[in-house]
């Protein structure tokens, strides 16, 4: 559970704030002092992230720079229960996430040189929500892991869907995904199939150390507004085992595939696009403020017109009441288009207690009026369950199935 | 044509000795030391690579962590000379990747916030063969630039093959390999069609600052023998324009993408790879010594069985005489896979002053009896001629063009 090639001092929190880079910052500023862990002499890639604990990483991990999405379904075999099945699953990720993450090689790991750097690896794991039913387990699914309804803007690809189960694989270093993904994906490769797989990044971590926000393709500043405190963690982020008790410390995801569309986005001048989402592009900077970090101003008005529009995305997206708030962490995507200039855009990851109450109303709110819909589209969806953490000696999922 | 954000005392020759982890032991200790330029304060972000100059960058600069490849064939218009297509094309992409590389916007750059942090940036254009007869320049084509023989191993997928221009863009943060080959492909959007898109890899920069070499996702080191000193980049990958005079500072691409068949190379073990390859697994040791860099020796015998078997594969690849050699400058890669456990494998991108020369022996002989053959798949090939370097004020592709 310790944090060993951590600078003493280090401050999650305080690194939510910021996402990576401030990591990077924190590292640079230990090895110009006292040479305090392994990280100061051999770069990042000795960091790693807690894997035991009440809760997974992977969610409130400051983000890294690279994630990979895979959604795989169970194969059903004559022979073997399916929660049998996914138990074994689950049994098998867990005993090698807890080694990969702290930078050791899986069991039998047949490359285990890159193994080595975790680079702050995390390996998180999710249930969908029809999983439930099909491994006799309907009665112990959380109310609050269900499938999303539809929305007037979604042009849903099934390609991009749904899935019994999510691996979701974060690092700073892109060969250490690889390496991760491979040893999870062959272990089960008898028991699953995989649906999709999603590759995601942001700015490469060390590029700025200033600890700016992420900026996404279109250009804006993305992620300025996000829970922060540890008070909002746990009140919106966490589960706390009400419902099903066996799911406190989870809490759920939706991940929705949207594509971006640069084409008709870069013909917009600069001031429509500031108006179009309420933010400066240069700071991030609200219309009504100076600074990325200052409030809005929903009712500032010039000459009897709002600054912000109302139906701009952040008026918009902004919660009606406070329970309305969620955790995001989006990747960008940038794949080979098939059929145009560019196929990029946002793997939009939302993690929450309850999307009924958290990510739907804002959802709701965007596709009726957002004014970036014209230059976003909603080709994938899917929600999960992501199980609670795992104790030292436990496996993910074992509060569900034993 | 300057290094402006480069320490003082940079080596460009020490730096091609150890790949880009070199770079950032040199900005961290500068960071440690006195703050010598922007670099220092605000993470590499900052670096850049020179655009201007004899040679295109990209080729003998360290290996950055990220690359695209991108082909493109130019689009057939009634009314203009494919030779004056090509030309629009390269002062286009002359014009923008001179300011992307330095951290300038490009000219109507629509999202110039993400050209601010370059991370050095090189952008690589090259020509196919079959380009030159399509513009009416037949009998400009050097005739090192040439299609490849057939080889017994080869697989190639026409989706991997071939095409009219190389676009190669190489960065060490992925949110400008995106912006950048956003700025350059919708640029010619209208001129050219796209063919194929290969994004690669390797360990992200500072992941470890001790120099290594690369690992590939098999987990060997890879890139150990190269061409490194001043001498052999002159004599063997440079052309010197005796065949066409327009074309010396240029160079010759072989790319390659080559599957790794991850699922049955797991299952052989370690020592069999060891031989396989000719070198230890660990530490990248020929099998005759003891530190990567150690000369391997292919006479050495135990119990008249050599150490290094005579068809390993270095023992295969190694030049029969000094002629044979190419800077190889590989990436990973790691996509969806459609019907298997992972999709992986090398972009494997050799240089040269003449393949026929120089990668054909050579592939000749592993295509012949290499003890790595049943593990790797080529399914892709493309040679281009990388232009000579613009000159400050010209464009790529000049001297061939006026
Ligand atoms: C490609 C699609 C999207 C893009 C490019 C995008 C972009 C942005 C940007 C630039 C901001 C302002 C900076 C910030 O606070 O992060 C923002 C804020 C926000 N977005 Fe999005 N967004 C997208 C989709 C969505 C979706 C699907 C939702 C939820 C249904 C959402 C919810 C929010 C929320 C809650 C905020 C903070 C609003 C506030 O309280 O100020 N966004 N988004
Ligand atoms: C997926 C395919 C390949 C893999 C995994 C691979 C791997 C390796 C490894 C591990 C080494 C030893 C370390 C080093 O010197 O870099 C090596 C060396 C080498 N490889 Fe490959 N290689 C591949 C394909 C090729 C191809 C297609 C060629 C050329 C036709 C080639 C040419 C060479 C050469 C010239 C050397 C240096 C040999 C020496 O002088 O010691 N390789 N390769």
């Amino acid at each position: 559970m310790g944090e060993p090639s951590r600078p003493r001092g280090f401050n999650r929190r305080r690194l939510l704030l910021t996402g990576g880079a401030a990591l990077a910052v924190t590292t640079t500023l230990t090895r110009c002092g006292r040479a305090e862990s392994a990280t100061a002499a051999t770069g990042f890639g000795s960091n790693t992230e807690p894997f035991h604990g009440a809760h997974q990483g992977g969610v409130d991990t400051p983000a890294q720079a690279h994630a990979l999405f895979v959604a795989l379904d169970l194969v059903a075999t004559p022979d073997r229960a399916p929660r049998d099945t996914l138990a074994s699953v689950l049994r098998l990720w867990t005993a090698d996430a807890a080694r990969l993450t702290q930078g050791r090689p899986a069991l039998a790991d047949t490359e285990p040189e890159l193994a080595a750097r975790p680079s702050r690896l995390t390996v998180t794991v999710g249930l969908g929500a029809g999983l439930f039913e099909r491994a006799g387990l309907a009665h112990r699914r959380p109310d609050s892991v269900t499938e999303l309804p539809a929305f007037s803007t979604d042009r849903l690809e099934s390609r991009w869907c749904g899935g019994d189960l999510l691996l979701q694989i974060c690092a700073d270093d892109p060969l250490v995904v690889a390496h991760t993904a491979r040893v999870l994906l062959k272990n089960v490769r008898t028991m699953t199939t995989q649906r999709w797989q999603q590759r995601g990044f942001r700015s490469a971590r060390g590029s700025d150390t200033s600890g700016a926000t992420m900026r996404n393709l279109m250009g804006q500043v993305d992620g300025t507004v996000n829970l922060r405190t540890a008070t909002d963690v746990d009140r919106l982020l966490w589960d706390d085992g009400a419902g099903q008790p066996w799911f406190a410390g989870g809490t759920v995801l939706v991940l929705r595939r949207i594509r971006t569309e640069l084409d008709s986005w870069d013909e917009l001048d600069r001031t429509s696009r500031e108006l179009t989402v309420g933010r400066r592009l240069d700071t991030g900077a609200p219309l009504t403020g100076t600074h990325e970090f200052d409030e809005p101003d929903l009712d500032a008005a010039e000459n009897g017109i709002p600054v912000i529009p109302p139906n701009s995305h952040v008026a918009l997206a902004r919660h009606r009441h406070d329970g309305e708030r969620f955790l995001r962490r989006a990747y960008n995507y940038d794949d080979p288009p098939t059929d145009a200039t560019t196929d990029a855009g946002l793997i939009f990851a939302a993690y929450q207690r309850d999307p009924a109450q958290q990510f739907v109303p804002v959802q709701q709110r965007l596709a009726a009026s957002d004014a970036l819909n014209p230059w976003i589209t909603t080709i994938g969806s899917a929600v999960f369950a992501i199980l609670p953490g795992a104790a030292d000696g436990g496996y993910l999922g074992q509060s569900l199935l034993e």
